[in-house]
């Protein structure tokens, strides 16, 4: 019976992936602290529904950083989508394209930057870690070459998290596949020496927009900010980096106050349900970023199942939207969401 | 052996009902957080009693919109009773009738709005979905005119809620059994396109009071004083429309604050005892509509089912007022509970 | 092996009792959240030890209303001490001489006042319960003749709470004893027209001091010393009467601060550890009630294991004392003691 | 196969001692609530990682009291090292040396004073209980002619706490081994009339400078500072004196606050991560003790295991710090932590 919802694309993936590879993609840091309160901690924040507005039609459409998506769940980069599925990056890519969002491609795919573009009718982003400056600036004019319309720089991998599943498991990313992007085998994390200086560098390689991907904390959005950034990702990397550092859907509100509406604020991080979404659009975030959810449905059914997994998304958040009285985004505001633990408001 | 309590009945009818009909009865939406929240989220509060007051008698009786009842416990819209017998809501509305207080019937009742007024000697409201305007018309004329004293007009369900159980066991209510009052076979909900100035085309309909059932914040309170409902039910629909929103006793006390008196104010959502609906008149409500449980009492033993239900609430309730130092319902308020977390008041 | 602490006697007890009698003394009213609240609220309290005090030598000996005791624990009043050990309340009341405490005995005890007073060499005090004012005129003076040197009203039963486990065993204290006290064979409730004014009434049959048991909030301790009680105590009845009502320790602190130092306020409810007492007392409270703990030791081991159960709170008290830096009662404050979620004062 | 995390060495420890010890090291006072806490808590606490610092090179070096040392982590004092592995102390205090670090040794200690100087390169300190005068004066001077460089004073020992692990093994530390510091075979505790008046007298016995371990409250802080200590450690004794106290991370912050940089302050208590040490930087602490996985290392595999777990926290922390922004330990402040439940600042 096909999956309902994304937790059960979450145990059928489960069965169907070699436990190594799924305890890759599952895992978190350490004691998974940060993992698992990315997902309850939207249990702390409550919807505040309105009623008797008309929702006869429900208004997903957004632009993100002025370009057209039909809701605001994009798909976030992820390294090794081969192991998931031999199509990998590119099944990926086509479901995304096909739900009309924008799949971020991640600098570690299985699949070249242009193996997806050719792959993926629709808008693509490039996820850039600057392991060497050479290498950076070749995928940089790489990705501007051929089609891909964003930068998202992961900004929390000056090394790599520590992962124990891995550990325990023998697992290395750069073992089990080829990365067509990079020319040597090694992990893919990022030069420790990259700062908010860096940017300047990096913008200079290309015209495309620049995303930075993983804010904690208020102070590092208003810097961002300051730094001419186009947009920013609230992120702690799927719990995979820093263990006990603060939940994507905690962080968010002190993002987004502290950015002033000066540019366009994401989050990723634990988003499983529609209401999920619309919790994140009530504290601010103008769009999300789904990732592990997108590797389940492409290990149960390539395509199809990243399809399955982005429609059951947009459907939820579609009938969210109804129930809360928000005929379109631009309707969802702060006073939709309040804290579970007393009633304040956030 | 009778039970002695409302989740002595829960066991039972569980026992009793097809799997089906009971996932439809107990489920709520999607993950069911907020069909769990309005539950324990009684345990946020604590009551306050007081001691030494004169409690040789306990009056419960009390008014609704001026309609007299002999508790403040009313019997809320259910569709589809006839599932858990076969008198369905017949028999449930015999049962508030002895019980002396009202049922209020769904528009998706099994038996027509006619059989259960005949049934039934007391008072009952009628529950309208609108889903279509001249079907809507038709219902209100024929409530009023065999004898129900106020509409209640359900405001959150512009779309069915993801009822996953239900989607898991193919369960469609409108397949298994018919609805009189209905001419097609459609699933009960609302027009979507149903807005606040909608409220006065169904007034025009007949001289029946209007109660507004499904307010969740204090803002839509507000509005709805403003648009001169009669009285609101704080309801999120028992955790079956939007997951994740705010449960009801949780909602309660700014709705109560936002109408500042201007109406009254009932609540429904996880009333399991006694001492909940004092929780609730502690808060501000002026009744409670009492759900699940009804469906439990009828699944156990019909219309005596219900009815011994409603008195152990009464029971139940009247202990609790005289334990808590009330002699009748007027005498209870706010200085009656504080909230558990930090002995902080409401 | 002779148990070490009051658990492994709550265990023994368990094990030794007839089913029926463990379920009466051990329930609690409906769902029993009030009687687990009464335990783990205590667990609400952090103690802030104080280092480098001199502490060889450790006073616990205080008076109660002038009446001196070896430590400010005291011996709760019990109905039907008899179920637990053959010698009933006079073991008990042997075993809190020998301990240097008060026994409050109970108005429904299985031993008659002069009993309890023949066999009790120590100070004792009487629970009264209001049934028939010719009834209890008569019992305070008997107990005032045989001297007992205060009373011990008991505020918080009206009528009795809902106690399920007794209601599914058929459990009625009045079947399966005598309970010399009373004349006829009803339950010991109280007249439920008893009110403040009643103060007034049973001061007058006696010279005896008067405690007033069961107070719940800061509004009637007031009252209480304005009518000129000259103790209180600050109890639910062990979770047995309203349940959803503040635990007793959370009660506690908004008593003492209503009481103002105008009088003596106790408490009872959920002592199981020497850390619980100084936890009530660092919050105000002269002395403690222990009540279960002492019907586990009477049932394992008669006399003896009251005493033995005295004796462990009294070694845990003067350790606890001893290690929070402090010598005597005089130096625990409000100061040793805070909020756990977050460290505020109490 | 070699464990990878704290965690594991307390399985395997747990699986190669004999029950008793293994009891004796791991248990608490009484309901081990505190010691329950003291890990628990931290999570109590969230880190507030910052991006795009340089952090090519991260430095853990730092000084306490003025001695170098690799990193923030120090040996905390334990008793009977000998019971977990032959060379006892001694091979704790190679373990330390080869890290770089300093162990504090304990007065019940299985390895005499000089033993542990001789068989360890680096520096030490010396735990001190004041069981009776003269005896701790003699130790005091051996100490500082065999070349320890601090005195560690226990304040919080007046009595031994109630381990009931103990009481129900029978265990007792002076019946298993020898204690060659002490001449007699009497329990370690302290005088119960050491008082901070002591302090002067214990400073006059060496020109060792003086760390009062075993603070609990803001209060007991700034009183140390008055009485000229050279640093402090907040700590409840691992959970093993008075059950309830305020947990240590807990207690930090306001012993911190009360200090106002005028001396140096150290904690222990529930350290088991890299981060944990970092949440106790955030919060103030100069450094760190860390206790019971010393004892897992030595168990395990003797000097190479307590190196090992000195390895991994090292590690732990410089990856911490690395994900955090913090190139080193200056740039660890307050701003890199808030309490979890409501993101508020500590």
């Amino acid at each position: 019976m096909q999956p309902i919802n994304l937790r059960e694309y979450e145990r059928l993936a489960e069965s169907r992936l070699d436990a190594e590879v799924w305890s890759y993609y599952a895992g978190g840091a350490e004691d998974e602290v940060t993992l698992r309160a990315n997902e309850s901690d939207f249990d702390r924040f409550r919807l505040r529904p309105r009623v008797l507005a008309d929702v006869t039609s429900i208004e997903l459409s957004t632009t993100v950083m002025g370009e057209p998506v039909s809701m605001p769940v994009l798909v976030a980069p992820m390294a090794g989508q081969g192991m998931a599925h031999a199509e990998g990056e590119c099944a990926t890519a086509r479901a995304a394209a096909a739900a009309g969002t924008i799949m971020a491609a991640s600098s570690s795919a299985t699949c070249s930057l242009r193996q997806i573009a050719e792959s993926c009718p629709g808008a693509r982003w490039f996820q850039l870690y600057v392991r060497y400056w050479d290498e950076a600036e070749r995928l940089v004019k790489e990705a501007e070459s051929v089609g891909y319309s964003a930068l998202v720089l992961t900004a929390d991998l000056p090394r790599m998290g520590n992962r124990e599943r891995d550990v325990r498991s023998g697992f290395k990313l750069s073992r089990g596949f080829h990365v067509p992007n990079y020319l040597d085998r090694q992990e893919g994390f990022q030069l420790p020496s990259l700062t908010w200086k860096s940017l300047e560098r990096i913008r200079a390689w290309s015209s495309l927009p620049l995303v930075l991907k993983g804010i904690h904390t208020g102070e590092d959005a208003a810097i961002a900010v300051e730094h001419g950034v186009d947009a920013m990702v609230v992120s702690n990397h799927g719990g995979r980096q820093l263990d006990g550092a603060v939940s994507a859907i905690e962080a968010l509100p002190e993002a987004v106050e502290a950015v002033r509406g000066r540019c366009e604020v994401y989050m990723d991080g634990g988003i499983r349900r529609g209401t999920h979404v619309l919790k994140a659009l009530a504290l601010g975030a103008r769009a999300v970023f789904v990732g592990r959810p997108i590797l389940w449905g492409l290990a149960v059914d390539g395509e199809s199942g990243v399809r399955h997994v982005l429609e059951i998304l947009k459907c939820e958040l579609e009938r969210a939207m109804a129930l809360a009285g928000c005929p379109d985004l631009s309707s969802v505001s702060n006073s939709h969401i309040m804290r579970a633990v007393d009633g304040s408001q956030v």
